[in-house]
């Protein structure tokens, strides 16, 4: 495979993470470095230790969400990797679309793998978003 | 210079071109690359040529804002450099705090200088903040 292959790959597997809430699946994905930085839409900066935390709340007190991820552009600028995508979460059983998030993902590359250093994430307009609340009234 | 210190420069000029709504500052700075992202808060993702438009809508129509940038956490991994900050958004006359964005910029190198290729910022939880509204009522 060849790097920006393999960055796209790095890239599904983190929303593959995200999607099933796999905590050790997540956490394999991060380089684990004190500078990590996370951005939940709305939260303050994770940085370092702090984002493995981030993770633990959001898989044990959110919401089960569906992941599909489109607008893919990925990017490789020598040991960095950068990917922007659109992130369009549905609700489990995938009825209802309950928003957008725009998302930067980052990468460095360590012994030929690419491992996250930053996730940001925040919602975006949606074009023909149908809200939940609005949905569960009809 | 150093590299970091430069970063850190190349960040810290970004915002004064902000700052001063300076069109043809904010156009330098960047690569002006077909892959180049810029993700404003709650827009859909500019890429490449949008970038410009977005900026020039930005300083046309947008509010004069003042920028106090804090939390800069800079890396170079390569010729890419990673930057996240905290803008702490205060009305033209240093009164209100608007707002508190959280930003990631990335630049890469290129014949010396850093330009930007990414910059996303998403509005995160204010500590504090006062809301111009409330602000205008008391």
């Amino acid at each position: 495979m060849d790097s920006h292959a393999a960055l796209v790959a790095a890239n599904a597997a983190f929303y593959d993470a995200f999607d099933r809430r796999d905590l050790a699946a997540m956490d394999s994905l991060w380089a684990g470095r004190p500078g990590d930085v996370c951005i939940h839409p709305g939260w303050e900066i994770c940085r370092g230790p702090e984002v493995h935390v981030s993770w633990a709340r959001l898989f044990s007190n959110g919401q089960a969400l569906r992941f599909h991820v489109g607008e893919v552009a990925a990017e490789v600028i020598g040991d960095a990797g950068r990917v922007s995508c659109v992130e369009n979460i549905w609700s489990p059983d995938g009825r209802v679309l309950l928003g957008r998030v725009a998302s930067t993902n980052l990468f460095v590359r360590e012994d030929a793998a690419w491992l996250l250093v930053l996730h940001h994430g925040s919602p975006i307009a949606g074009k023909g978003v149908e809200r939940p609340r609005d949905d569960a009234a009809n």
